[in-house]
């Protein structure tokens, strides 16, 4: 296999939310040159492609990316040098979705929800994009509040009416999360609601991976194997967290972990691109400046990714085959412990880009021209 | 619904290896009169029931309860008043086992686990039991000790031929559990597991939940309220735990989620003998006698069914459907918060029992009995 | 011990800022009626003693509830009936605090911080409250970012400035909490660092113990019995959690446990208001209206307290001595099985009051009153 | 700093228990070659320090390693070329401790329990020993089964008698654990009890921080910079963990947890031999071989104790005062991404060693001559 060649063709896309403001429930706080508008965040995502080489998607959000004009938007990002990602939809903002979206026992509600879900397969037709992202903040907070099984009627029902929606080569991907903001149930807790729900839909739903959705202890790629051998692994969710869905960087708490998931994804075959397993980012950067925070987190996939690539299968396959724990374990232990940064930065050099993307993209005064420009206005932030 | 007639007709079911002595890793402490054969242990077993009423069936485990005849066996358990339940395969205490079972990477291994399982089912045939329940502790301590993915095929290649082997009202229920004695991976550490290789083997494979083996903070009600809508919910394995898997008794830990739980098998269908929902204990009692540990834990059960069959559905359904949270919420709590022990004692009565299942055993003498009885002789234990 | 008199003289205190909107990072829903500064709050908090009789104190929250005239703010609560408890401080929710209050690496922040805090017992002396509630989200989100170190011992100086300060019969508690905002390192994240700090401070530094602030698994009354043993226990922020600090009401989600943590109370004599425990509410209603969240979370203390005082010390104490474990265990399960609502009823009825508090309140008229009236204005909610 | 000549100067502690058997309560499976008796394994431990040449002190386990002549038993040690480390008492594996030992409410076992305890230090003088490691199984199963404080009352009484006991120059470590074997209560769960008694007791006590022994989540980091800035941190049992007390070999399942644990050691100074701080290695092979397990486990320390002083403290300092999250953040990770094997290779090669400690004690032949030569006798193990 020739290492660069897969790493070179690896694509990592990059979500409009992750550049405008996020915060916690205390605060949110604000940052300079916060995007104000759905171009400008594809300004600022576009930063991140053109330093790393291999971030030229971006995932939308809707309602908060929404536009009059989805073919000039499209167009503005082809002329930036990226591309329109997935599309997200949102049905836990609004008044309405106090008690739940397409989960909700009021009928007119769960008839709001759904339009709202087949509004973003309008959408991807308007922009060309071949994947919807769903995630259902649904549940409930007490003991009772609502029936766990009808909810999941409502679910199958919700869930059915989108996939009949879905287009030639349009898919979605069912997203879980074992809570919040729901603190008694949530009614796509774990992968195996989400598995159950896309396995009776058939293969245009699929399961998405956010790495900050499981309970302590899972072992995220037992899941990540599991699914890619079911053909049901959609893509993934990249962030880290040290306790919940803490959506710090990708790798920043658990390097070892991100190398393990990404380790069987190219024993699955996931980096072949006819699999479509998508790379996303979902983070909050509620601290660190966003675009750098981006491009460290696209640096560290890619880290992970080349560390995977070099485990060597034959020997490993020996060793387990001889049930030699400590030689198996050794293996790939090996491929962990090589620093594959001068091998990256070789990489960033034959596609004509700076060896060291967040020290280039210091110096190249972006941020300091946005910090400037983008006064007045409403930042960008979670719901604006 | 006439409650008390529902509660008469619930079985919990009671398994041979709690009558023996258990333990932890650091140690097992012996216990006066534990029995030494499978007949003591059905003895043993005989006089739960007899306090209770509602315990008349005994799980084996195999092959630790291995005897030369089976219908000597069943004789004899239906002489002292019970019957034999599930048959329990152990595919984890042989030297062979040790990196693996039916997923080893050695086929020789693999197949010796294969025999086991399918001479569970001769067993089954000889005893007349129709339910086989599969644990695995099959997994890896180390990253790359083993291949995940190739272990799922292993799996699936044993479960088909089992499930193959499986006769007319013959099914398996399989069991999950997410660490322990695997501390990196685990073949089948979670409920979606389970379920994906049940639904593709057919009816008669159905998901067991011990209630002990998930991770922190996991919804238990919410697995089984979805198991039970697939048609998925096999049985229980009962105990309760703080921590990890520590098998205490059911219901002492977290009462409320052990109502919680039962609710959802009420509000399921599942008390209708006709879902073949099994209720089965499996615990360690370490510290605690063993025979008044399964009666505390049987009467457990019992008060958490009668609670959850106290809550009003018609009331409950009104709040949910007017999205009254606290309303609801309330409804659920009535019931828990209702003292049931004067019906359960009242139950027990109308039975021919004395009310007090703990004090009647305790002044009965058994414990006397066999303590001076079982001298000499291997006392039984995990593995004995 | 006559338990009703002890019951009426049990004081449960709510906070100020449990009656505005609260919410997850992913929405804050609003509802009807909800006050729009102070003395709206001290109103709405004047209804919930009204109708349980033991909630007669309110916490205020700077400078979330800063009034020009304190002594005004305290004349009209007394009117209400109710009168000011604990100064609970705010170094959070200001841009300053992005990387920390009092641990902060730039000495301006923490200067301005520290004000703050002294400022926060200038209010003590103007409203005569006694007890400074000091929380710090401290902390930081990548290993790294700040020294670990460095951070106690700024801790350590501003916690000792604040000490200093505290005048005759004044008292701070501080607050520990695992995580978030911050998600790598906390600098107070258990009981051990808020201990060790305040036991190095002296008697008027103790620690208070919020029931959602523990790593999954963590024994809370464990920790109750250790600082009540320790004379450090200084009180408690009352709430429920299944997941991380979900600050459901109270009982709502374990009321077991909430049993023996008030077992352990009233074991180690905390019941006493000599000892200065205090009995403090800090919940979020999320979805549910806030006067009857907070009506039935003083309910539900109460209950566990009731049911505490019911356990037999004689009994128990026997057992324990004989080292009959489930004897021991059944003295405990028996008060908590009782159902003391009746018990309480009649309580309520002696004072004067309404059996059912929940429906006395729904019956009167205020909820409707304050939606009706409390239009335009800001609504208060966390921040405002 | 002279990096090599730190490395160079620490020394890692391996278990005499680590070369026997271990294993789960599922099974424990037995290896060929395992010692029979305290010389044997010293002879075991002896290997490891020859190919690592930084092991060179054997931690002893009473009375599993109880002898007759201790002076014989040091000397064959030192011709061995290592010495006796710390002395671990054990009052968990007696019929007598099933309800406690130290803390047992029975005053004859507390006394028996006192009496091994100061047996230990009578072997301490013995052997030259100069530290004593105290970790108590005692705690409940069941809420009620016994009295917490109380049990803090006797665990005070006794670990003052010991303290009392200790000569010149002699200390002990408390240890402390979350769980396991006791599911409800452990009576010294986490690292504030631990400190809260040995505070009282004076400089000679001292916390242990298990690296298996927390809840899931808690920041050992944190406990390890909290504890040197207190002085009062006296070593690590080390080992890793994915769920519980997993045991397995330490930096296997976390590297960078274990890395920053490393940072904080080297932070505060704890690499001093001044300091007292003891790196000792805790762990089970339930399925690796036993003496390589125990090479890799010490090849893992030292390069994360590498790692941790490449970081650049002037650096991050820097990067820390300007508030800049990334920057920060960066300098620990270019430490941590470095590839120190060659460093520590060269590092053997100065010491005479082998460059790769496995490869050379795998060719060395050991194995194969103990495999052959120890049968007969009994396996030792846990309890052996």
């Amino acid at each position: 296999m020739d290492i660069k060649a897969t790493l070179r063709a690896q694509h990592i896309e990059t979500p409009s939310w992750a550049y405008g403001n996020s915060g916690t429930r205390f605060k949110v706080f604000a940052q300079q040159g916060v995007p104000r508008d759905p171009y400008e965040k594809l300004a600022d995502a576009a930063q991140v492609h053109a330093y790393t080489g291999i971030a030229p998607a971006v995932a939308l959000h809707i309602p908060w990316d929404k536009v009059e004009d989805y073919a000039e938007l499209s167009r503005h990002a082809r002329d930036l040098g990226v591309g329109i990602g997935a599309i997200n939809s949102n049905v836990f903002q609004d008044e309405d979705y106090k008690l739940g979206s397409v989960t909700n026992s009021d009928p007119a509600v769960r008839r709001k929800a759904l339009g709202h879900l087949l509004e973003c397969v309008d959408i991807m037709d308007a922009t060309g994009s071949d994947t919807l992202k769903l995630w259902f903040s649904d549940g409930t907070n007490y003991p009772g509040q609502d029936d766990i099984r009808a909810r999941q009627d409502r679910l199958a029902e919700a869930l059915a009416a989108v996939y009949e929606r879905l287009g030639e080569g349009q898919r979605f991907l069912l997203e879980y999360k074992l809570f919040e903001p729901a603190f008694y149930t949530t009614d796509v807790p774990d992968w195996g609601t989400a598995y159950a729900h896309c396995v009776k839909l058939g293969p245009k739903a699929q399961v998405v991976v956010d790495t900050g959705h499981h309970a302590p202890g899972v072992n995220i790629e037992f899941i990540v194997a599991f699914l890619l051998r079911e053909g049901k692994l959609g893509g993934f969710d990249f962030n880290s967290r040290f306790y919940a869905d803490d959506d710090l960087m990708v790798g920043s708490a658990d390097p070892f972990q991100l190398f393990r998931i990404m380790y069987e994804v190219v024993r699955g075959g996931g980096l072949d691109p006819a699999t479509g397993v998508a790379f996303m980012l979902d983070q909050c950067h509620n601290i660190e400046p966003k675009i750098p925070g981006q491009i460290r987190s696209v640096m560290n996939v890619q880290e992970a990714t080349a560390k995977a690539l070099l485990v060597d299968p034959g020997a490993l396959a020996a060793a387990q085959r001889e049930g030699d724990v400590l030689g198996a374990n050794a293996v790939l232990m090996d491929a962990y412990n090589t620093d594959v940064r001068p091998l990256l930065a070789g990489l960033r050099e034959e596609l004509g880009l700076a060896p060291d993307p967040m020290a280039a993209y210091a110096k190249s005064g972006y941020f300091e021209k946005i910090a400037a420009e983008r006064v007045g206005g409403q930042q960008a932030g979670w719901g604006a």
